[in-house]
């Protein structure tokens, strides 16, 4: 049996997304800044997906601009705002698990004379509200919370965030990495108070390479990328049409039972954990029911490294990740599990099961079956 | 009949590549960061394409880096190598003639303090080499010229700029946006002294949404976009899987009978050149044979716009492109025509017939006979 329990690293394409985005290769393959009938041929397919998607966040169409990704979305929401508002402060808020797209990116604002912030969180994962009531100062021009952990599932509190951020200092910004949120809990960014949103279409059964950056009608934006003027020359080159249209169809899938069908992911979830904890040896990261998304599991097993328990479980078929997999797969200690508290012993024996909306119960038991078995074989050697 | 001829604005997919980019979507959709088995199919399909590519450049395999396309191929290009290099100087050349990609992004590197010279071009669109000599200094950390003009297809001596430039100062690296070059004229970088060069997928029958930028071994680089260190940590972001495969399968395609390919299609540039020269008041753009690219013609009209004349030959079948198209469809007048001195008066009434590998001489035939009825029908109104 095959059971790929990894979908917050990536998903499987649905199969009418296949359909769709092979038809924009095929047939119109014009581009969509071009005069004739190809070109708006091409440009009716990205309008259409533009309405999927920003119905789907109640925004404006023109509110919404195509990336390369959810990394390149959170690369131009920092650096994009950090540029056009520099004039009111040089001062910018994170936290300490947010994804490397965030993280990296901040560092590199800090290389040209920004001041980065570093939000402390609980041991849920839960973003420190007294810290960032405290860090947010006249110059504070941007506070970029995730809206869900990649690597434990935790929700972030957006709206309270939002609301302590527009208090403080209403012109301060705030953007939320939803590459781990977006099709997994409700966002309702003009309603929240989120100025910018960051989306990635391959982690909701889109290709890879296409993203979306949810950019509200006030906010100003330098480009990261220049050029032709594609986008209302926010983001210049020829737009990733199979990309766009892929999206779009993935994003009306997924929206289409979205109760029923996170409904039925928590209950997958629970029915997991419920597994989980028979289980000697294995602990469970970040926060409880409510604070947590649909689909993550974090497990840290006692004495295993994570490495070998996620081999020995590809053995069998299942595949999960260790870590948070979007990082280049070098192995690194995670921040995350630092910032919650994960003991130092078990920060390298944590893996994450993922779910997606066609995960089913018999993979999930499938699974447990094979880490049962699993930790009986790995622990016999440790033993010794 | 349907006649496409605007393959620079974008090309259709190869049969094959649609094929590898199918299979990459419904069974390699493993993340390539992932550390079990789905993850290491998707890197070795990465690896595959990354030495098809890097064998029609004769380059190594770390030196390719994959970017969403051209645009933001020439935007790493300029903006990291200026942020690399801005100890040894803030000086980049560039020519009055390059694609909105290399002069936008110029234009943002002078707004933050870099200095940008546009050398000039003469009538055929060849660079000034006397001009880029002079322009050449001390603190010129780049210079930046186009393989191939996108709206007449003047070949620019590349080797000959890269001489001048290694000669005045070896410190000054050379970047070739090889957007409308690549597939089209031997590069070969290394013997050609260049540093960097942009490439396109949807220019040669890759899907759109996918470029590469190669890199020379010595040259440093900031990355344009940060996050969980893919790629060498030159550009993040979970790697557009079925674009890669899919630009590593059309590249295979395009070099595989490179030479015959390239031959046909100037014959059938010089079978065009032939019949236009017989039509009253058309005349020619760019440079004779030998410094022209085989797949592009600029033809500028008289007494008609360039707009009229291609929505008249579109309601034929027959699809050209007016100016770049590149540029997000907003008419505006060229700065390449403006450069090689078209009259005033036809910069407004030029379009660009573009060919690809599979243009037939039956698709010639049938778009001078278009063009020529259309000319006969638009002149009377015209001449009332």
């Amino acid at each position: 049996m095959e059971c790929y329990l990894d979908n917050s690293a990536t998903t499987k394409c649905f199969e009418n997304v296949v359909e769709a985005v092979i038809d924009e290769m095929r047939v119109n393959y014009g581009n969509p800044s071009s005069m004739h009938l190809k070109g708006l041929d091409a440009e009716k397919k990205i309008k259409n997906a533009t309405k999927i998607i920003a119905s789907s966040l109640k925004c404006q169409e023109k509110e919404i601009i195509y990336t390369s990704g959810g990394t390149e979305a959170d690369n131009m929401a920092l650096i994009g705002v950090a540029k056009a508002y520099k004039r009111n402060g040089m001062h910018i808020i994170t936290t300490m698990i947010e994804h490397a797209a965030i993280l990296q990116t901040a560092k590199s604002l800090e290389e040209e004379g920004y001041e980065v912030t570093y939000l402390p969180v609980d041991n849920r994962g839960i973003v420190d509200l007294k810290a960032l009531e405290e860090a947010i100062r006249e110059d504070t021009i941007l506070v970029s919370v995730m809206g869900v952990n990649n690597e434990i599932g935790t929700i972030e509190p957006l709206e309270e965030i939002a609301g302590i951020i527009k208090n403080k200092n209403p012109k301060t910004l705030f953007h939320v990495d939803a590459v781990q949120a977006y099709g997994k809990i409700k966002l309702n960014p003009k309603k929240m108070g989120i100025d910018l949103l960051s989306v990635s279409g391959h982690k909701i059964h889109a290709p890879k390479g296409i993203g979306f950056l949810y950019i509200s009608e006030n906010v100003k934006m330098k480009p990261l990328i220049n050029g032709g003027g594609q986008q209302r020359n926010l983001r210049s080159g020829t737009e990733n049409v199979c990309g766009i249209v892929g999206i779009g169809t993935a994003c009306e899938q997924i929206f289409k039972n979205f109760e029923e069908d996170n409904k039925r992911m928590r209950e997958l979830r629970n029915y997991m954990l419920n597994l989980l904890s028979d289980i000697e040896g294995v602990s469970v990261n970040g926060a409880d029911d409510e604070h947590s998304a649909p689909h993550i599991i974090s497990v840290s097993v006692e004495k295993i490294r994570a490495e070998v328990l996620l081999h020995s479980l590809e053995e069998k078929g299942v595949y999960v990740s260790s870590g948070s997999a979007c990082a280049s797969n070098k192995p690194a200690i995670s921040a995350t599990l630092q910032a919650i508290g994960v003991k130092k012993e078990l920060l390298d024996s944590t893996i994450r099961f993922s779910f997606c909306v066609n995960t089913t119960k018999e993979e999930i038991d499938y699974a447990i079956s094979c880490l049962k078995d699993t930790l009986t074989l790995l622990r016999k050697y440790v033993r010794r």
